[in-house]
């Protein structure tokens, strides 16, 4: 849908979020150029290359507990006699064959001296004495064959895809790189987003005291929210401020936005109000789609691309609704996704809404909304859901106090009580 | 329980880790000092200030839709009729007194003007014309007292404390106070942790290739994780590398560590083992309680006090396993709940384990742990979840692939089908 029919037809069929979705992640390519960074420093950063193991975790067989490296036979005709300990061997260290009649003090990670077949628990022996110079222990139990030991490659195997291409790195993933000897790793170089926001009302924080703000003035906040969540997600944010409500202004803004970025995000001025000048200044420097999408809060949305001067690329372009929950939710269900596929990440739910979870309702909503509505809400000791009273697009209160939305269809009441879907921040913000 | 307790007693009973934690975070006090921020960098970050609100929000009644603002009573008893636009309101602007008989055009965020009591969205009114140079428009409905007005204060009252000092910022809490005007905000200073891994087994990547790992070495991957899980808290890390297993090396580290940081944080080292130099060299420098935790993975669990040389302050020290997976559960088990009360958190699941979601098992486990035992599962497509079939603690394999842990009580055998609490990994990375 272009803004012309959007603008001309006079009550526009509402999109559905999914196709929106769809639409969007469409005109979506993973940005070009990859660099090489430390595994220290890859959180949160994309995989550009397979990650490969070169070698067999654990190395060798080794012991999972501190404890004694025995054959399993030796205890079983021993009978209850005490073992004489030949050799010591701490983890990190290779130990000799181990001798028949005898044992091997271990310790947990030590590799298993060829020879022995089992471990058992130091809990389960019991030093009694020595004999010529080597300790003497006896043993509780005869252990199972191969008891306590960790087999060569059991973890990963040599030539294993460890971390696919795509992949997005978390914690877990350096920890995992790290185990298998990459100290450096290939990510698609950080997605570069301009931020902006458009309102002669808007005042930025520090600019006016709360005391003297003019009549009709608000404060700034979505850029607040939005750089950090961007940042959240791995961008490299330039913030160019509030840009004035006129069209010279926006179209300098967008120009000037176009040249080093890869997406140019804004707040405000993407509804069908006639104080907008983004739409016909975005319109003027390439295209525009401006989508009405069927859900509350979030209806405005649009996406257009800029073209920059001279280097001759293109810019996206994605306006969200200037209402700072609106603005939220649009970000967390839409944007969210849009940068995921600009940062190249494969994963399961990449493509789409996330997974919801089951929640249930410890509120009721008498009457749904014509549009199918993102609820704030809050998990409670009792395991429900409350829903925040005041539902407002206006203020973050519900977005702060909550921790997750209720996905609600259209014209669905609720009663308390009832199954509902739930996307926790959480998720939304991992 | 002290070490020479934990030592001597053949077969300790093993601790709670309700209360592990319980002990931990008693012996936990929020670190002393704040600094002032600029809410653009506040994100992760602690509040030691309530953020009470200078202003109304909204701070006049506005409307919520693009539309004309009308006296309810005359589209009463124009019944049909064109009424004349007497004036332009554009958000951020404030417009006369509203003349009986006329209309106000305005868009989103507008102030409604004096003698205004509703708002008429622009898709229910249609232009008709002119007259003496005023537009002119007719009106489908005749809206409800107060329609599409947002109320003065409706979102937040001048006063109320919109942020309670112990908060946790992130996005939303950063949009937040900044719609109230809070352009910095003041924070507790970072928690600062030195980390250190010890082992003669463990090489850093990039110091030898796989295929020149001696045996029995392994790389060291828990600092990769560790690291970049204390910076997601949004602690101060230090690095200071593996230490080799050898007391005075360990003492200097510990020493060293001690003087500028709150929290050492070590993994490895703390088993019954007796190669472990960590115990002796925290006892030398302070005291040092060791405990073995009724759960799987991650029995061992060390908490104690370094004594600072000179300054005269005392450090925590906190000792993990050294097994990748026991070193994770831990760490988001103990040291997270432990780092959010050195930084002030206030939180209703601050002082405990975090509320387990419910989870259905697509998975069988015929036998249970003797221990309370975290399984590594993922939420698969269905809805339910799927068990890494590999729970060794070795490598990081399960908590890369998992989403999250399903805590599973000691002796307790998990059918197909069967509900279980779940934790995921984004509630307990946040």
């Amino acid at each position: 849908m272009t803004l012309a029919t959007a603008v001309h037809a006079p009550r526009p069929g509402l999109m559905l979020l999914e196709d929106a979705l769809v639409q969007l992640l469409g005109a979506a390519a993973p940005v070009a150029g990859t660099e090489l960074v430390s595994t220290f420093d890859a959180d949160g950063r994309v995989l550009a290359q397979d990650v490969v193991s070169a070698l067999d975790v654990p190395g060798h067989d080794n012991t999972s507990m501190d404890g004694y490296a025995v054959r399993v036979t030796d205890l079983e005709t021993a009978a209850g006699d005490a073992l004489p300990v030949s050799q010591r061997i701490p983890a990190g260290h290779f130990g000799a064959d181990l001798q028949p009649g005898t044992v091997a003090r271990v310790f947990t990670g030590a590799p298993i001296p060829a020879g022995a077949d089992a471990v058992v628990m130091q809990e389960e022996a019991e030093p009694t004495g020595e004999t010529d110079g080597q300790p003497l222990v006896r043993f509780k139990t005869v252990p199972k064959l191969g008891q306590w030991i960790r087999r060569q490659g059991e973890d990963v195997r040599c030539g294993a895809v460890v971390l696919p291409h795509g992949t997005r790195l978390g914690p877990a993933e350096l920890g995992l790189a790290a185990s298998i000897g990459f100290a450096s790793l290939t990510v698609t170089r950080r997605v570069r987003v301009a931020l902006f926001s458009t309102g002669d009302e808007l005042v930025m924080p520090g600019d006016v005291p709360p005391q003297q703000m003019p009549p009709g003035a608000i404060y700034n906040s979505n850029r607040f929210f939005l750089r950090a969540l961007l940042q959240r997600l791995g961008c490299e944010v330039s913030d160019l401020g509030i840009v004035p409500d006129q069209r010279e202004a926006t179209v300098a803004a967008l120009r000037e936005a176009a040249v080093a970025h890869d997406l140019i995000l804004t707040s405000g001025g993407v509804s069908v109000g006639e104080e907008d000048h983004i739409k016909p200044a975005v319109q003027h420097l390439g295209s525009l789609d401006l989508w009405q999408i069927g859900m509350k809060p979030g209806k405005p949305f649009a996406h257009g691309w800029v073209t920059s001067e001279g280097a001759g690329g293109r810019c996206h372009f994605v306006g969200l609704p200037g209402n700072p929950v609106s603005s939220w939710v649009t970000f967390l269900l839409l944007v969210r996704p849009f940068v995921r596929r600009l940062q190249g990440v494969h994963a399961p739910d990449a493509a789409g809404l996330p997974k919801p979870q089951r929640g249930v309702a410890h509120f009721a909503l008498p009457k749904g909304d014509k549009r199918r509505e993102f609820l704030r809400v809050r998990r409670n000791a009792d395991g429900g859901l409350d829903l925040f009273p005041n539902q407002s697009s206006g203020v973050l209160t519900s977005v702060a106090w909550g921790d997750g939305l209720v996905d609600n269809p259209p014209g669905r009441a609720i009663a308390y009580g009832d199954e509902v879907d739930y996307l926790s921040f959480d998720s939304l913000l991992s």
